[in-house]
């Protein structure tokens, strides 16, 4: 029951870390679209390790293979299967470390509840099932260029460990992201944030992080109130994405502290379309649950990873006390370089979900 | 499809701000369990409006009704409904502003998504919708109180604007929450966001803060892994509420400043118990998005209402652009003191639902 | 998990037979539809028990009362909930009979899963919870009025125990259901069902039959592959009726003896409309689970009820051997009578849900 | 929306006829059981075509691959993909077809909701995808085994074309299936049966028949009141097989000729195990939809497949009238012999699902 999201889009992710392939089935894609893989791959090559210094050195090909549902490139209305080989898991890596809990991995919680401990590796829980996600959001942006080509959907590094980025939300359209492997809308803060990972992983420590992300161009309408408001399903999306801790909407925490006269967005008439738009968007594009067509935007924060090169105290699965230092195999000093791409696909997955969806529930059903 | 929350503790809210009931189905209670409607009411007590001067005047008696799914005090397995009236509904209040487009409310959106104004009030996305939740989460309350009874959860209030609650979580054994009307653990900040409260009010605006929850003694293993993680739920859960902005599990976002040397939870082992437990919590009881048997903890950010007494700039259906005074009718200056015994119901829902699953998925299934 | 049908057009139904009252939640009916409650009253009064001699006598109102989800006629685009009270309730009546199996009852079954006796009548299992399945296809009937006009469901009693009714498929259009307290297209052969059932009743014995529904003028494309098949979820809908035994669709049985070239539907082009059509309709009007535009049609069989007044062999909660006469107490001699709008119902539920799917699915969701 | 089964023990099937692979997602198998594969191959082998004269001559290996879940022959409790591959896949031999709506096939259905004509075969519609419903029941029937070791599924041919088999329901137990490839109780009809098919093979027609499917030895309690009465959720997964008609459940259509006297099942108690039993099975071992602990019967029927190789009349995609002889490819004459372990399979999914919904939902959910 756990690895499917979506009520139409509807997705289930399987494979683990060190077992063979890595997929996802898709039920629910509209029939007669036409699907570009050299534009998935290049989506899941964002994601890839192995890339760049601050990313694991795992090396995948991550090669996407589509085993159903379409015909030569267009949709057929059935479920779409995409997979991956594991090319270079490294099961017997993690073998003498099976009888130690890593501290503030899952080794405990898994084998608390499914009564065992994981073979190898992160299994099941690792960030490698991510793949599945990211190839999933490769055919859901690809829906929504030809359902509703105005949504563009962007994320971006806003801040390392204390290191933040300076960018201006109201002037969105100018935000650059200059590079693909740390893409930062400001070019000084991204220096510093990436020589503080070099440090980390010199250090054999890591960090964390937050990334913003933008919806831009959505219609109105979007979202089921009462318990799948938009940005409740944003929230648990990236609530799911491992080492996240935080989720913040619009003005987020410092919409706290304002005063609702400050917070409130007048409405007004945008004199070129002649359309209603928000003076200002404390909201984040979205009311009562519902996108109101102006940018949507919230804040992920992600944790420092748990794989770390120090000396840890732990306990083994026999209780006793250990002394636990990791050595060699990969890790990623920070998420944040990878995890730009992943916010960005959960957060299409669950637009393109709401597009659907809204086909139904709003009255233009009739029509 | 908007309306429904949880896999087998499935409850479906139903009921507009001013029609004649609000009320919520719940499907798949188990069966044979007493229910003390008596404690449902204190609970949705705790919610009512009217009881203090940081609330809403509205005066409802909010008395439960159950109407289906018991034979006296026993669950029979089968829905069970719980409604109220809404006896002081003024529909006609709203009526001079039905042609305005009330600045960071959900009027314009609903009208984009439905295709017409709802007509009075909220409507359907009203706070009075979460008197339903609060209902069902009496239920999942006794029902825990009975399958898992050490499980306790408590929230209170731990910031008011910039006004910042101390309190410890190490020892959260030792937070005491003082009153049921303003439910916070510091006694010092707790005078000053009262009065601070009691200042937007007299002022006609309003102010927001932060919720911190509670889940203390929840057993290992809850949480279904990949998108059904525990925090995933919460922050969906949370941020359905109204006025929710953010959402921070365990470390939050102080954990993405942090190395992974900080942030790690090293394993020991409990003298008294004999049970593997960390040695600190920064990850807030949830491990691969499964609980680890350590406190679960939370905070949730809320925006100050959007209903003021000042004047903005709006613009009406017309799309003439408007001044709006909003003239008497009843509004929170900030939703926090009744909110808390809401993010616990929901907390609740989210818990329980998970303890039904675990059922079925983990390796006990087979005894 | 029981209570629920249905994916975007979902009802939840409520209450058991002797309690306070049953009804319905319908989460996902599009807004902006008009509702008019008195053809819904009509509907229900269909079903109505105590209103012929081949009926309980049991007095009901069934006024239907909706508390949620309509501004005047209007849908909201919020949950609708309708219900009705038990007004003629008598559960003292069942008193003597709670230690008593009741044979073919489902006392022993409800005991066995929920670990007691309901305490009264057939609990929620009782026929009273069919009362929200019609008030539910009151709502669907009119949105299809709206949404797809040509549709019409239409139900008959096609026998009574060995009593054939004579009619002609190929000519639906010139089925006349003379009569609403017993729909049979057979005059003759509806004499001699009424005199049958008459004398069950007289006997204190009970009798069953065949109703056979059509859904005539429903567009092509309804229908998912691959569990969801419109055959399927109509025999789903069917077969979780009480009392019912089998679901035949298109040739049923019939066609199950026949040669592929006899059951092949060779298709022609109309000559009036230019569309394609079939020469004959074997397949029901369902090919590969997806409608092909020509009549649907399917044959639902009732078992005769459960209670009688004959002396019957049982034995009671404490093992002894007993032997059981009801002694007053209102029962049917015959469902068919009123579950000819029952089984109408379902159809009606189970497709408007397939319209309502269907624009998210097929290659139109683009348009 | 379309191909997924199942609330707990869950199926998502995917492929198509002529694709790379088929296959299936399980989400919700329990952890730590164990399987073994060679056992679901043997399992799958009985639905392999191209094994007797009375099946298509299409060759597959059919060969499973399970590329997720596992841990060596362990579940672990995350998605379980199993595929194979579609070697003897010949497009090509539908080329010339490609234009023509093939009388009572999925063609015409399938362009008029999703836009297209299916390139080749019958693509998803295509009986190729019942491979992995039982590969899905392969895993499901083991879990079983280890779970409620007493329940036994067995099925068998009880008709073809007018050829019924006699066989004694309350004698089961002495009811012999005797050969692999033409399951059927009943030797001397067996023979006419095989005779029968043989003739219409070399007619270039096709037959059909029925099967009637056992389950034996299940617990009672299974089957979720109101919708999801275990008939209910059986007729919905019998229906959804390609070329089933009919569903019947215990008395079936006999039953709705009796009278309630001689139809209703009187209690009594077992003198060996002590417990209560009916004294016969009208019900089907289902009452109110929850089983009662009696054998559970079923009988489902297939008209005759669409592929025959007569010359028949129909229309190609340009709407002309056209003769249409299908010349060479691969059928089968009747798909009784296959569809038997295909109907075991769908019994065990369902039944593995009500097992596990069990455990949520009854009182002993709080042992």
């Amino acid at each position: 029951m756990s690895s499917q999201l979506g009520k139409i889009f509807k997705i289930t992710t399987f494979g683990e870390s060190h077992g063979h392939q890595v997929g996802v089935v898709i039920d629910g894609c509209p029939a007669g679209l036409n699907i570009d893989f050299s534009k998935i791959q290049q989506k899941l090559d964002r994601r890839k390790p192995g890339q760049s210094p601050w990313t694991s050195p795992r090396k995948e090909e991550d090669k996407i293979k589509c085993i159903s549902g379409l015909s030569g490139t267009t949709t057929l209305g059935s479920p779409i299967t995409l997979v991956t080989d594991n090319k270079d898991a490294k099961p017997q890596e993690y073998k003498d470390i099976n009888k130690i809990l890593r501290p503030s991995h899952a080794d405990f919680t898994v084998r608390e509840k499914y009564g065992f401990q994981a073979p190898s590796g992160g299994g099941r829980l690792s960030a490698r099932e991510t793949w599945a996600r990211v190839a999933a959001a490769g055919v859901a942006e690809q829906v929504m260029e030809q359902m509703e080509p105005t949504i563009k959907t962007r994320a971006f590094i806003s801040s390392v460990a204390q290191i933040q980025a300076a960018f201006d939300l109201v002037h969105a359209d100018q935000i650059s992201i200059d590079s693909e492997d740390f893409p930062c809308p400001d070019p000084e803060a991204a220096k510093k944030m990436k020589a503080y990972i070099e440090n980390m992983k010199q250090d054999g420590d890591s960090c964390g992080g937050t990334i913003t992300c933008l919806i831009e161009g959505a219609p109105t309408g979007l979202g089921e109130p009462i318990f799948d408001k938009f940005e409740a399903l944003l929230a648990q999306a990236m609530l799911s994405l491992p080492a996240s801790k935080s989720f913040e909407v619009g003005s987020g925490l410092v919409g706290t502290t304002q005063k609702g006269s400050e917070h409130n967005d007048p409405f007004s008439i945008d004199p070129k379309t002649k359309r209603i738009k928000t003076l200002k968007n404390s909201s984040g594009g979205i009311q009562g649950g519902i996108s109101n067509g102006e940018m949507i935007y919230f804040k992920v924060g992600f944790k420092p990873p748990s794989t770390i090169f120090k000396t840890q105290d732990s306990v083994d699965h026999d209780q006793n006390k250990v002394s636990y230092t990791k050595k060699g195999g990969r890790h990623d000093p920070c998420v944040l370089p990878r995890a730009v791409v992943i916010v960005e696909s959960m957060a299409q997955i669950v637009t393109l979900d709401l597009i659907l969806r809204n086909k139904a529930s709003k009255m233009n059903a009739l029509r």
